[in-house]
């Protein structure tokens, strides 16, 4: 038996000197030329193509190189029946929430007019919001978001969170469903998304939306760009009631460079930056799935089929 | 009996209204016009004139409008037998750590390529640093810096401390006095100074001991502008062997519109907004020190004249 390879961004090679360091190691079919589709069992994949996954008959476990697993759902012909397993990752979940604790710090602290100022060479003080009157949004509250969540509340502000169904997280308050969206939105000066992309959370962040939101408010966007309509978004920066969008994900990745993102004076982007997987943790967590599975004992981080994360 | 008040940034009334408030009201002479010297009891002061407190002959406390006293020790005629006391903020201290956080994020994040990326429209990832192999040293590790370290260590980031008189922190690995102070600096990516200034202290970061740090370290100054020897700032960012600095301080504020440090590449000035006194806080804490020193009782937030802060 054999596991199918594809990745857009890393080697098969690293990741089968993990799995074998952590013993299991696997015949590495690297994507197109993966032989006889029988003999696949494993597929370790980022982006695998559309209609790709359906062809191997004896595929046991779909892993995905990555936290989200977008990138697997969104084949329409996915095989629904096969348990697809995600990466959960605490150097990856730390960096995340770095990134938004400095996003957040970045506009709580008022660094724009900073950065202005200097340029001007002007001693002009803007004065310091009180943090423990801030609110924070969180929106999806699991292992990333949880972490995020609880490091600005230790930072002092006062932190929120929304999740799809109702969850508990000590210190935080949680907003769940539609029906609260609205609530948690009007609460959250500074809104950090981190959600999952799935069909229901996609283009959550429309000028409907962003409008609910403290007028002076400030997105941070480490989650997908397909999150944001990127008009809408545009639209409430320009009409003055967003302050300010930190962006590290976006529809099409390199952000073309005629998007106007780029030279928009109140969006800060950046490469999708906020978080890497760590080689090891991945080939650590592939590998003992692996032998979990050989074992017939439960498989880890197994995604919900029916709410795609 | 009556209180000495002198300022360059706020005004008496505020402050009378939260002495009032806390059951001390002082009856308030606005220097210069103080009246009968011999009526001064108290002196709450921002940078006093040199010279100006021996007047008083009744003089029995010097309040600090500050964290930091290096605007009353100064004064070469301090009358020294009068007890100086100082504000302790948990606001304020928390205010400069997060400037503090945000500052060593944004270098560790490389967040100043980020912001050339953009103006370039150009997608250039630059790799993430392994937050639990970056060291951070906080110089002066007293209320601020040792909550300023306390939370770069619940981020994951190692953290050191140095401080004069050796010291204990949980998790922190503590370095003191002068024969520590290179393996201190030795180790330090991140330097984040938040020393008192005092005779001690005065360029402590000069040619010399920025030259000790890693090569391609940062300093975060948040504690007085004479703490740097400005030239010899320059000439360790111009030489390569430091990547950034991050200025709160300046020998003189307003940064004077000449100054080199605002149009240099490797410089993030901002104008003293690290932290700023809340006033009710401040209030609080003089109006407790009246009523105990008119019960008899020690005062608190006492500064050691020999050490000056």
């Amino acid at each position: 038996m054999a596991m199918m390879f594809k990745s857009t961004f890393d080697e098969s090679t690293g990741w089968n000197r993990y799995l074998k360091e952590y013993g299991a190691e696997q015949e590495m079919r690297v994507w197109p030329d993966v032989g006889r589709l029988e003999d696949i069992e494993y597929a370790l994949v980022w982006r695998p193509e559309h209609g790709d996954l359906k062809r191997y008959p004896n595929l046991k476990v779909i892993f995905s190189i990555g936290a989200g697993v977008d990138h697997i759902f969104s084949d329409p012909e996915l095989p629904k029946h096969v348990p697809v397993c995600r990466i959960v990752d605490s150097d990856l979940t730390a960096q995340m929430s770095e990134y938004a604790i400095y996003g957040v710090l970045h506009y709580h602290r008022k660094m724009p007019g900073y950065v202005r100022g200097q340029q001007d060479r002007a001693w002009r003080k803007l004065g310091i919001s009180d943090t423990t009157r801030s609110h924070v949004g969180v929106m999806g509250i699991g292992q990333i978001g949880g972490d995020t969540a609880k490091k600005l509340a230790a930072l002092g502000f006062q932190v929120s969170g929304w999740s799809r169904t109702p969850k508990k997280l000590p210190g935080i308050r949680v907003f769940s469903g539609e029906a609260e969206l609205r609530p948690f939105l009007a609460s959250s000066q500074f809104l950090v998304c981190v959600l999952p992309l799935t069909g229901a959370t996609r283009g959550i962040l429309n000028e409907k939306t962003l409008s609910l939101m403290p007028k002076g408010g400030y997105l941070i966007n480490m989650a997908r760009g397909a999150h944001v309509v990127d008009e809408d978004l545009i639209k409430v920066l320009d009409s003055g009631h967003l302050g300010g969008a930190m962006l590290d994900v976006f529809h099409k990745e390199p952000l073309d460079s005629a998007h106007p993102f780029w030279a928009h004076p109140k969006i800060i982007v950046t490469p999708h930056i906020a978080g890497d997987l760590n080689p090891r943790t991945c080939g650590m967590q592939v590998a003992e799935n692996i032998l979990r599975h050989r074992k017939g004992e439960p498989l880890k981080n197994v995604v919900d089929p029916a709410a795609e994360y």
